[in-house]
């Protein structure tokens, strides 16, 4: 089986860009990875593209042929939404149809507009990645969902509001050196503690933020990319995908998540690894408690301990398995069709080198990237490897 | 490579039902594809699911993990939205993973809820299949975009609106022995001709209904088929895709569709026919026009060709190549994302004996489905073929 490489990357700054179009920003994105692959539009077999809330926030649907214009490329494009796993599931059909032999070099990525439909408008937006008959209508926002969860991970396993807050706290400082995140600024746990309360136990910062921005990657073979002298020094070597009921109220678990579990066993077996060879992770980190529940469900911590890693310093940068080294959803920000793919793109870049936060993974030759949509309704995760001398 | 079965396909009446939801319509659908196939829900190792406006008509988004659950079965679930292609564009991909050996057993299908959005409503959703900064803000709907394509049509290789006539006046005839079809009602040429304008020079006649409705297939493996015992006659044997630019002033062609072309050409190679040996066809008419456009697209007919090829009786149920033997998007309904699934569902269906039009075509072998999203900025189609004894 080929592995597929990760030939170039783009991702615009995520952020407050109410003006600009998800068009201007996948251009942008896409724009920067094909100058980092070398590679060129020419090539291009097909374009798949991730986005969540473009009916809403751009009156626009059937994104695919609008992006492949916008990227440059002429090839047939498709479109998937899977609410904030939208993109991670662009990549993970890329993967299989590179590995399969459909096409040789594919466009993946996403984008998403946000910040013109303002905090109210784009929180109602979001609501809809929930069950729209028996979760919104009863009032179900995701701040209240992931609330939920929190609290009934407290009353399983232990844990408090200061131990989300140290999440929060680390996944600020990774974001310090990243110049595309949205806050390059430091926080304490105190700063966290003393916010606004959102929703019980979450607080202002146990939020990502609302966010606008693009990610595309140009993905190869193997066989392309040696052929084609293309510098692509890390594959996708292992790729899973999960789902789970889409209602809180019909899982067996609120404070597990299964989707996640399954799509990182998958793609553990796929690629031949298991939890201990990860070296690092980037994970869906919507809310603080959301990471918990992420490092959990990929077994890089058993149940129960997640919620003191951070604490302990077992994810921080210089810890024992570092999580979400570009500061994560909570601090580079959450453009939510973007985020699959710029999570993927994040990791390539660490394990290449080429990260202001590569240093501190310098012999890191594993890691995983886990996008979950909704309250983990749906998810798929990733493993990256170094396969060749930087 | 394996060949990729249809074990049982499930469609809900197309129509008005502006009272179920979409998830209520594919449980049905869903239901329907596993007692024809005779799979347990169990096997499924995936749902691809196309929708393309859950956002507007029922403030729903990520609708894989909810369909998944509508449907009974515990997979991952991916949504594809590619506007009027969501659910060829699915199809594709199960066919791809199956050929890939990633999966065995594929649940494939998608549905609409249409109708209770009212016309003028379902008219301002659909407009977001177009380019919503160039087209649709400047008034353009999609009646007006296919008016604009017939009429260029008209000047290019001639032909009149009476042409098209015979285009709905046979839909209509195909469907009236289509239980599942919206109308089972006869028209005459004056009725099409008489009937209301909607877009000079396309009148209420000559575009499809907005409809509700749901349809499913449960496609496998043919090792899966073959160890299970499944009575699976039909094989998808060719699958292509192409795209074209979003908006019509950015097109080379008013007048053709070379998306389709290239998903044609695609399809046919991917296969090892040509059209040639395509027996009968299921196209995208929305519109009388796209037939026309998309039957030679197809190479059935010669460019300039296809506008008369109705009035001739040449793709009639006893036609040399009979288009649209369902009724078609015309007088079957177009319940959006259920569209492209219910056409290879058609085909199967009409190449295995079952289809109350089975008779017209009694020795066919070999069929075309071929979907197109928006103004054809998209287009899949898949090359159907029986493979053994009926």
């Amino acid at each position: 089986m080929s592995n597929v490489r990760v030939a170039g990357v783009g991702l615009t700054p995520f952020g407050n860009a109410p003006e600009r179009t998800s068009r201007d920003l996948f251009a942008e994105a896409s724009i920067s990875a094909f100058e980092d692959s070398g590679v060129s539009r020419d090539d291009v077999d097909a374009l798949l593209y991730g986005n969540f809330m473009g009916e809403l926030s751009e009156h626009q649907g059937h994104h695919g042929p609008l992006m492949a214009e916008a990227a440059g490329v002429r090839a047939p494009a498709t479109r998937y939404e899977s609410a904030c796993a939208s993109s991670g599931t662009a990549v993970r059909d890329a993967v299989m149809r590179i590995r399969n032999g459909e096409d040789d070099v594919i466009l993946v990525g996403g984008a998403e507009r946000m910040t013109n439909l303002g905090t109210a408008g784009a929180t109602e937006a979001l609501a809809i990645a929930a069950d729209d008959l028996w979760e919104v209508r009863a009032g179900m926002t995701f701040p209240g969902a992931y609330a939920l969860m929190a609290q009934a991970y407290f009353d399983e396993y232990g844990g408090e509001h200061e131990d989300l807050a140290h999440i929060a706290v680390k996944n600020h400082e990774n974001a310090l050196n990243n110049e595309k995140a949205q806050y390059q600024s430091a926080i304490e746990v105190s700063d966290v503690l003393e916010a606004p309360q959102v929703s019980s136990p979450l607080g202002l910062y146990d939020s990502c933020p609302i966010s606008d921005g693009a990610a595309a990657i140009v993905l190869t073979s193997e066989e392309y990319a040696a052929e084609n002298d293309v510098d692509a020094p890390v594959a996708i070597t292992g790729t899973g995908q999960g789902g789970d009921r889409m209602a809180l109220h019909d899982r067996e678990y609120l404070a597990r998540s299964p989707a996640a579990r399954e799509a990182g066993s998958e793609a553990y077996a796929d690629a031949g690894v298991d939890a201990a060879d990860v070296d690092f992770a980037e994970v869906h980190d919507c809310f603080t408690i959301a990471e918990v529940l992420a490092i959990e469900s990929l077994d890089l911590f058993p149940v129960g301990e997640g919620i003191s890693a951070a604490r302990d310093g077992r994810t921080t940068a210089d810890g024992e398995t570092p999580i979400n080294l570009s500061g994560g959803l909570k601090a580079k920000g959450h453009p939510v069709g973007a985020t699959g793919a710029s999570q993927i793109a994040e990791v390539a870049t660490l394990l290449s080198g080429d990260h202001p936060n590569s240093a501190f993974v310098e012999d890191a030759s594993t890691a995983v990237a886990h996008n979950a949509g909704g309250t983990v309704a749906s998810a798929t995760v990733h493993v990256l490897e170094e396969v060749s001398d930087r």
